[in-house]
């Protein structure tokens, strides 16, 4: 007999929510019992996302509207600093309840460094301490049983799951580390604003929040863990003309004795059971077209010209495996699922 | 105990060819046995296709060389003037075998009217004879015991979806029918011409093939059919800066006694049970992003400025409904399997 | 010894404001002394627009604070309503003044179409009684001593321009035209919008405002005049992922003894002297590509497949042609210089 | 009295070759006298671009067909290798008339690493001994007498704009160099290609050429001379989703003593009496939209997370700044004229 796992979700107006529920909605153990959207409550789902409204879906209501009982997971898809009091108050109400958070307010580890990121003390330090990091084929143990499961943002996915198995392994200079990011004009979310009007990110290109990006020091935490050591990185984000898609360039310093081969070599023995993470052979591109719409994510390296430098890109899907995919996967994970369920629609080309 | 239906692709190097691969891949009773690309023959189907490059996929080969003895269905997205001839040798080796046409080859039924656009005589008119119009919500009885199936072109099945039961209903004049047609670019298929590249293609809009395109003709054929008399139709198709989607508005002038209201009812009545015809409220726009890479096609009615006179809109994907999706679908019907199997994908936007 | 003419633009912020400043700073004869955009008061104009970054221009001011006097031509680019009582206030400052509006406030001759159109009662009746509307083609000898041009809209501009000659010789049935009108992004202005982020608006394509834009009784007043009689005509807008460009497919039913060819000599010889109207040969089609950036319109005449009908397309970009190049040009009537200075710009393509 | 430049553009059929003929028709002193594309010879370059229709032009022809006395100027947009026979033999001609090249073909001043990278021997290396290297700004001197122009790559004006003075000054380390580059489409121009079609370059991004671009050597030379050493650098291109416009983004080690606020200082000094180069202020980003459709380049400095690292960015259009622009802007040096004449078009936005 197949499980049923009565799911809500937090902020279902956003890309990110309705990214959750176009996979959700098809996946076969999943019930989806609630959606909020404080700005929306009351509408039904197809008024605010019409390429949904073939799907029977509960309509939009207020978040203190649901009954917390019964519902077997939470996935919140909120704006962040307000997904820490209302993390509280959904596990007090229900202690039981699974929450994966797709916001970035349970990420960083060090209360610190998240006062200093996001201007605020963490409304939830207790819950932020036994927060597991949902890098999914990373954290996997922890997921099993996690109780508030933080799901990465887009770009550090990106980047550390390309980066954490060779620096962990020693293979490159953790304190040279320059990461180019390119993305998607979705990652910028649904709210109307000027700079991410057709007429203005289309047929152009701009870097934004140079040296002052929050998945810096995300980033800096999982790196510096990996490699036994605080950290500062390099990471300089671009707008790109497309709606998905998200493309990391690393440019890495070799240790002593490594090499482009051995790089490309580690990543391969690190993934080669894992069904979402594709290291491709020599010479062969990452591009977002190949990942666009699914949970899958491209691992190409390549040397660099100048002697003893590498480069590590990789490519995928913000919405997805950036985020409504892997806190898909992560659900899977923690109640003992087949971690691909609901996550095998291939790649939409063109 | 499920059945499985062993299937071949024929000129899988295509648009057409890949999204049916990426759908049939994940259909739970397909097996795909063998695809073929004459001028990619040898090569493994990622390196022609790399987002689908996860899959376990028989290697491309020249159709000449596919066995096909225990082949149950045949899919075709080969260019036009080719089909026929194959599909008579498939059907000469594997009589039990069931074509599944995508091309153009075998929708006009009038070998006069084929040889008159497309410049030369028809090579198959016998098979021409026996082939069903692959038009699922309308042919579905045919389609459960046809040996050769001619999917409708994508813009006919835009067209022909929204108008047939309104026409056949005689609630608007069959004579005075406007079509103005929008399409994205993979309508043009993967072939490199100066006129699809970016550069050309983008941040623009063209109208092409005034009164000579070749879906007129299907469409004057099948609307001829439910209105029992021979008719012309404007028929004017733009292309549009997007790779997938299609948009068709279609002017009307009703008959004494129609209005807007019945024709909106008349749609709804007649697809009522329809998974993948969605008939839209009053004031719903249909918008090609709706419906992006899936099977579904929306349908809204609108009022005219000018009385007597109605609007009916309607959306797909050109590469899905209009094409691979429609063509699996027919599959599904054929093999007496539920039909939506396979096709249940939602929309991916944005 | 060359003239300088002093002007001023109100509602410098919006895509139209600065298309025309781009356009006016290199306008040998204009002198730009007052750019306003009440939100942005203070800013220089490289802070709203970065792109005229390299030019010496006045700060942005509110309205209020321009001293008229020795204003001589002051283009309005402000949102529709807030124009007439601008108009009046600046008029009353300083008489000599001459207005180039291109908003709606004065397009519509009948105050009765205004007010169910716009929702409130015309504010300056007295004005728009006086106003002559600003189509240089067809108004130009009255544009010469006008104190206040209604510039039209920008699709009016792509219809008018390419059916008033051939509703004026009685060529095609006024009453029987439809007009399926497709327009690039920056028509629906610099606003934030949901449904104008380039998430929502790229890889897609909606239509609009049917049977209700603002731009039909426009046509119909025009159409109407050249006809000699009242009339509707359907005029269904679609939006297309790009930024500019705007592209009318009219369809027409020819009256008795006309042709298509006729149609074609017709245009020709109504257009042949004029420098920013291409008539195109027959078989050449026009696309916004072509005129991306000038002020040109490109006109196309085409057989339908129906007997007795004919299909008429026009391209422009509706900032140029569409909005403020024409404002410029009708400024260079009033102003008797050579018409096409500063709208010499060659389109820009790729 | 004005003088009049006698001008042939030799590739008038690509990209490059027409935006010169856009920016040439316009200029006061140019006069068009040949235009060549071997393969549409005969054809009104109205038929290749029809956004040129409305230019009096000559037809296109072979470049065999030139009669070359009396013309004053050539401009070179062909194919790398072919214009050093080409270049010879005008000369021959004409050994008064000036090229001006926009190929790669005379830019590597070290004939073995021009075999090296093109695969071939250099065809003419006395003209590559006299040729002068046509970075506008830093070549002026040479450029007002030289014979033959090697206008640079577009990539290369990007970087060696912003670069050149800082490692001229010792501010930043030459042998650490990393720079990542994103190009719109039209950098590959016109030929039909599958991966710059629409459906595969649009809604996507691609790395390409790594440690493997022709640019590499180029922008190796330059800053090799102006640090006083061989060197190699990183240079990654990427593919982006629009036709036109580059950008970038290189990161820097800074020598000791260096400082964000000295390179930013250097770079404003170097150019502060430079039409064309615009050196913003700290916080302001460069973006491709700011400079499209013109002879701008955009330079941003940047502090790195990282400590004494730098980012330097810069942006430019890659058909004007990037090729045809900087080939007139070389013109006018070279004929003693103003040299923003024919460039004082402002960037298109949006």
């Amino acid at each position: 007999m197949e499980k049923t796992i009565r799911i809500a979700v937090l902020g279902a107006s956003g890309y990110t929510g309705a990214d959750l529920v176009r996979l959700a909605a098809r996946h076969p153990n999943i019930e989806i019992v609630a959606l909020t959207a404080n700005t929306h409550a009351g509408k039904p789902m197809a008024a605010v996302f019409p390429h949904l409204s073939m799907l029977q879906l509960p309509d939009l209501v207020e978040w203190e509207a649901v009954d917390w009982t019964g519902v077997d997971a939470v996935f919140c898809g909120l704006p962040h600093g307000t997904t820490q009091k209302i993390t509280a108050s959904v596990l007090a109400a229900n202690p039981k309840t699974r929450i994966i958070d797709m916001s970035a307010d349970f990420r960083l580890r060090d209360p610190d460094v998240y006062a200093q990121w996001y201007g605020h003390e963490h409304y939830a330090t207790e819950l932020q301490a036994e927060a597991v990091y949902g890098l999914t084929e990373h954290y996997r143990d922890r997921i099993r049983t996690a109780r508030l499961i933080a799901c990465p943002g887009c770009y550090p996915t990106a980047v550390l799951t390309a980066l954490l198995p060779i620096v962990a392994e020693g293979l490159v200079d953790p304190a040279d580390i320059v990461i180019d990011a390119k993305s998607g004009v979705s990652g910028a979310g649904r709210g109307p604003k000027q700079n991410t009007l057709f007429c203005e990110a289309g047929e152009g290109l701009s870097p934004y929040a140079i040296a002052s990006h929050r998945h810096a020091p995300e980033i800096e935490q999982e790196i510096g863990q990996a490699a036994g050591t605080k950290l500062l990185v390099n990471f300089t984000p671009h707008l790109i003309p497309m709606s998905r898609g998200e493309l990391c360039t690393s440019y890495l310093r070799l240790m002593p004795g490594a090499s482009v081969a051995g790089l490309r070599g580690a990543l391969a023995a690190r993934y080669g059971d894992e069904e979402f993470v594709q290291v491709l052979d020599e010479g062969v591109m990452p591009q977002t077209q190949n990942v666009r719409g699914s949970n899958y994510v491209q691992i190409g390296v390549f040397a660099d010209r100048i002697p003893n430098r590498a480069i590590v890109i990789s490519a995928l899907d913000n919405l997805v495996k950036g985020s409504a995919g892997q806190a898909l996967q992560n659900m899977n994970v923690a109640f003992a699922l087949d971690e691909t369920i609901g996550l095998r629609q291939l790649p939409l080309f063109p």
